[in-house]
Order: structure tokens, then sequence, then C-alpha cells
């Protein structure tokens, strides 16, 4: 554990990963602002936090629940006390259908389908357990990830779901998640990319009411877009997860006016072990401290430094000229390119309010790839 | 847990971290085979493994002891019996400098230096814990990451740790990694690399004993040079990692004639959770089930198939016209871009054999981040 209760920042042991509580807390209520009076629920991505302490402060600020993209994520949070799980990925397999089924008997879990045989899997599941899944077909709407074609594959799907519905499944609506969307870097594109998700998933939906299934959710969004699709009139359910940390890749898009402004409130705090020559410092933090599939971290408390490279336990920094030099055992924050596999890497969060520790959480679900 | 002892191949489940046993064993015999009758020792290094099963299955195929990176990764092989560990870095910080002077009571432990205050720091925390520790002095010799520079600055901290040996220093020798080296393709680019280091290590090596201190120890290399490094004349202490799983990126180098081959043995088993195009499939495994700082996974069961794009949890498969379609709930072995971030990812590695599961072995120093 790196760090205590009552702890200054500056003994916490690195690298560890830090969360700014007030920066955290602003954009808790940051996302319940921007949605307030929207016909439109707050279900939260876990997947970034895998943290049962942020999934109660995110109800605490109206969100109806959270999603999680793994069975073993929803086991931790439904252990935790989280009684409303969205699982938005297909799950397949017989252990890991066993499980959800079995979740489905202490807490409300949804889940996606995007094939027919995984229908027929999903509901044979819930029957042996004798639980009721909610189950949302996904569609695709241009990230060309999972999910079925917009229109008519998708109602097919709807029917085959709707007809098992004395196995335990019922059918809950759409999954529509633009995810290629949220780092397009100009608003223009994203607002683009949005308005065909959002044709996508209307046209869908009501071709399904229309063959007399009620289609009562259609969710998705994330961090980049959610308040275009807030305001599609066509979702009725949100999904941002890296607003509560952010990181150095949404930092790059370029805001929307009147588009909330979220802080960088994660970081991962690291400690100079070398500083061999004037014009670079090693820290004790490498890809086991950071995910770099989305760049190398920023340099928070020092941006004219840079952060060159990475190996397995060490980040190199380059000092320019003229630049106070670093020396052995400074202590830096720096800003992760990714936050959610960064998240994935420690087993502790560190609250920090005022240059002191305040709380420390387990990642309860870190790991948790089953 | 994804697997029991005695699960078929078949049924373990995904993403989960699989070993070739065979290949695994090969590899262990490989190295022992390859410097049999040389004059070094190997010490494996145990950051790429985390694991004290395979780090005891090293030193019965005659290593004298492990490296590591972190105390906390020293700690947990010691705890599990091994008994001779040299952390190969920097240790800064009270706590950690506490923990390591500890550990050094129970176990023969070897650490780095590259700066004087880290000297007295090493010295004062050995006193306080009535332990001692083998200091070796870092040297830069090439790869510009920690070390001081080779010659007058090594023998200046090479003097500083023998003036402390009332205090519970040792001095070991030379820590000399070309850790840049180990991936340039072409064995003519890594010979001209090692032979920079080599002359930098003998040098300095040549310097301190001339200066009257005894350099008993010089170490580095890794699975790209050992044997570089092993036909020097100057190391006596060989440190690769990577050998016993191997990666994409290692599997890039061009090899060296007379060089040993390691097999794959390392992967990442996935399952195809959907199949939405005849040209795309996804799988369960994205950048928490392995690194990609190195590139993208190979697909070894069916390598007409390319990994094209990872996201959090999933995997996009490229598949190309006239290749056999991927159907929900195929499963498929990936290879790794580098072993050593994707194996610190993982709780368990399952060791598989004949299509059956033999062992599933703790990664125990998983998350050793302090």
């Amino acid at each position: 554990m790196p760090a205590q209760v009552g702890d200054a920042l500056a003994d916490v042991d690195t690298p560890a990963l830090i969360v700014d509580l007030d920066a955290f807390e602003r954009n808790l209520a940051a996302l319940a602002e921007a949605v307030r009076g929207k016909r439109v629920r707050l279900r939260p991505h876990a997947k970034s936090h895998k943290c049962p302490e942020i999934a109660k402060r995110q109800i605490a600020h109206g969100a109806i629940g959270i999603c999680c993209q793994k069975v073993g994520e929803a086991e931790a949070f439904v252990a935790a006390g989280i009684t409303d799980v969205l699982v938005t990925n297909e799950i397949v397999g017989r252990r890991k259908l066993e499980r959800l089924a079995d979740l489905a008997r202490s807490a409300s879990v949804g889940v996606l389908v995007d094939n027919p045989g995984n229908v027929a899997d999903l509901a044979a599941a819930a029957r042996r357990a004798g639980s009721t899944l909610e189950v949302l077909v996904e569609i695709d709407v241009g990230a060309h990830r999972c999910g079925v074609a917009p229109g008519a594959p998708a109602l097919e799907l709807a029917r085959a779901v709707s007809s098992q519905a004395a196995s335990g499944l019922r059918f809950g609506g759409l999954h529509a998640y633009q995810g290629a969307a949220q780092h397009l870097r100009r608003p223009a594109e994203r607002r683009a990319a949005i308005l065909r998700a959002v044709e996508c998933a209307r046209d869908t939906r009501d071709l399904i009411e229309s063959s007399g299934i009620s289609c009562a959710t259609v969710t998705g969004a994330g961090t980049g877009t959610f308040l275009l699709e807030c305001n599609s009139g066509a979702y009725t359910e949100l999904q941002p997860g890296s607003y509560i940390f952010m990181d150095a890749d949404y930092g790059r898009n370029e805001l929307d006016s009147g588009a909330p402004v979220f802080s960088q409130s994660l970081y991962v705090w690291t400690t100079v072990m070398s500083a061999p020559a004037a014009d670079r410092a090693i820290v004790d933090a490498g890809l086991k401290a950071f995910s770099v599939d989305s760049g190398l971290p920023l340099v928070a408390d020092r941006p004219e430094l840079e952060c060159t490279k990475a190996s397995d336990e060490h980040g190199v920094l380059q000092v320019p000229i003229g630049a106070e030099k670093l020396r052995v055992g400074d202590k830096l924050r720096l800003v992760p390119g990714h936050c959610d596999p960064t998240v994935n890497l420690y087993d502790w969060l560190v609250g920090v309010r005022d240059g002191r520790v305040e709380c420390v959480w387990p990642v309860s679900a870190r790991g948790a790839l089953l």
C-alpha cells in the first residue's frame, strides 16, 4: 500500500496513482449539472475506475447504476453493494454465462447481444439460474467493433430476445456506443459522427417499436461526446467513464462550446530515481505504471519537461536547456495518456486533498479479466 | 482463476495467459546449454515473469539467483524461498531503502547506485537494519537511461561504496546493461553496440581494480545479446529474462548464427466474442490483456489474421478475403508484442502441455510497483 490516510502527499510512496479529490468532485458535479433537467439517465462506465467507492459517489450524484465490461467487474461491484449493472459487452462461454446469470439473482444485470446463438446461450443460463437478464441489442453505429448493423438485423435479434421472455430474458433496448467518435479532435467531426449514430439508433428503435416490441432504452455515449447524445432526443441513457479522471488523450480534444470542462484528477505520482545528465532524468514509473497506447504521459508539475521514452520500470524525462534540473528524490505528477488501462495497473487509488491523503480506495476490479 | 489443473486447454476461460510448457522448458535448457563451460554465471531477470515457480526452475537450470527491478518484487521472491536477488535498479526513498535493508537480513541482496547521495542513504539504511547490501555501480554503456559515465565517475562511486564497508555496504562490481541493443534488428548492429558496452565495462573494471578495489562482478545482457556479453571475457554474469517466454518484438530480431533459438511459449488465450462481418472478428482481449508498447499481438494459430486494433477490452481481427471465417466462441492464441508488461496484467500463468493444464502458477509479484 503506497500510503496511509493522513500522510502528506510528499510521503506517498511511488509509483502510486493519486486522485486530486477536489478535481474529481468537480467532475462528478459537472456531469450531474450538464444533464440536469434532461430526459436521460446516467449510467457511468466503471471500467475506467474499477472502484466501488467511486461508483457509490457516481450514484450519489444521480447515476442509476453503472456499466462495466467484464462479468468479473460486475461481480466486484455487486459484492460491494451496487445493485444495477449493465455489462456493455457480449458475454461468451459457459462459465461466464453461468456467473452472469447467477449474479442476476442478487442485482439488476444487463448484457449485450449481437448474435442469435448468444441469445440462446443467455436464455439457457438464465433458465438454469432462475434469474432474469436484461438484454440489449448492440448496433454498430460507426465504431466497427462489435454490434449488428442497424435496422433489420437489430430487429431480428430483438425478436429473438423477446421470444425468450419465458426463459428469463427481457429485451431492454439498444446499445449504440460510438467509441470511435470520442477522440476525434474537432467538435465538428464529433458532431458529424454522433449525428450518424443518432440516426442509426433512432431509426432502429422506431423499426423495433413499430413491430410491437417496446424499446425503452437507447444507451451509449462517452466523455468526448455525451452532450451530443444527451441532446439528441434518441438516447435515454449515457455512459461516460473517463470524465471523473481525464487523461492526456482526452486533453487533446478541442472542446465544444457549451460542453462542461472536466479537470485532470488522476496522476501517476513518481520519483526521480536517477539524474545522470543535465538534460535527462529517470523516474520510477514506466510501462508497468502507465499505459502508453495513447501516448506517453505528460509532466503535470513541470510542463516544460517531456517524457520521451518508457521502458518497463523507467520513464525518461528530457530536461530542456535552461530548465531547472531535476534531482534524485524529487517527486512529480504525470498525466497518463489513457486513464482506463493505467488504473488497471494499480491495486489502490490514493485520494489527496490539500496535500494530504484523505482516502485510499481499493481498485477492487483490477485485473478482472474474466 | 481461469483454469484448474487437468482442464482441457479448450476449457480454459479467457482471456488467460498460457505457457506452452514444452517450449518453456526448451528455452530453460537452451540458455543453460548456450553458456555451458563459459566463465559466466546466470542470473535471469525475474521482472519478465514475476513468478517464483519460474525462478525456481531457472535456478534448477543453473542460475545462481535472480534479478528484479523493484523492492516489492525482491520481497515476493525471497518470501517464496529465493535466497539471492539483485535489484538491478537504483532504489530511492526512505521506506523502500528500509525494506531493502531489512530484506538483506534474510537473503543475499544486491542493488545499484549511480549517485553519491544514494550511496549514503543505502549505508544509513543498512546500518539501521544491521544488514549488508551488495552494491554495484551502474554505468551507462549506451542505453542512456540510468548510470554514471564509464571511467572516472564510476571509480569515484566505487570508492564511495567501498568507504561505507563499515556501514554494511559491500562493493560488488559493475552493472553494464545495454538495454537499447536488445531489439536492434540486425546481428551486426547488436554486435557493434555490445562491443562498445564491453569496452566501457572492461576499461572501467580495469580502472577500478588498478586503484586497489576488487571489481568481482560485471553484470548485464538481455535475451537479444547475451551470447555477445557471454563471449566478451568482460562480463561475469548474464541477466536475460524474456528468453523463457519470447514475444512478437523479439521475434522480429534477425538471429545471429550460432545463437540459440528460443521458442514462443507465452500466449494470450482469447475467445471470439463477436463476428459481426465476414472480414472482422472481435476477441475478448484488449489493452488490459496485452501490452501494446511494442506493437499489437500476432495471431499464432491463424497467422493470416491480423490484429488491427485494440481497445480496453477488445481486440479487432481482420479476416482476409478467402480466409476461413471466425465464429463466436472460437478460441485463439495471441503472441503479445512485449512479454514483460503483458505478464504484469495477470494474476495467473496457466501451464499447458499436450492440450491439458498441468499447472496454474501465481504471478506473485504482479503489480509490485513499490
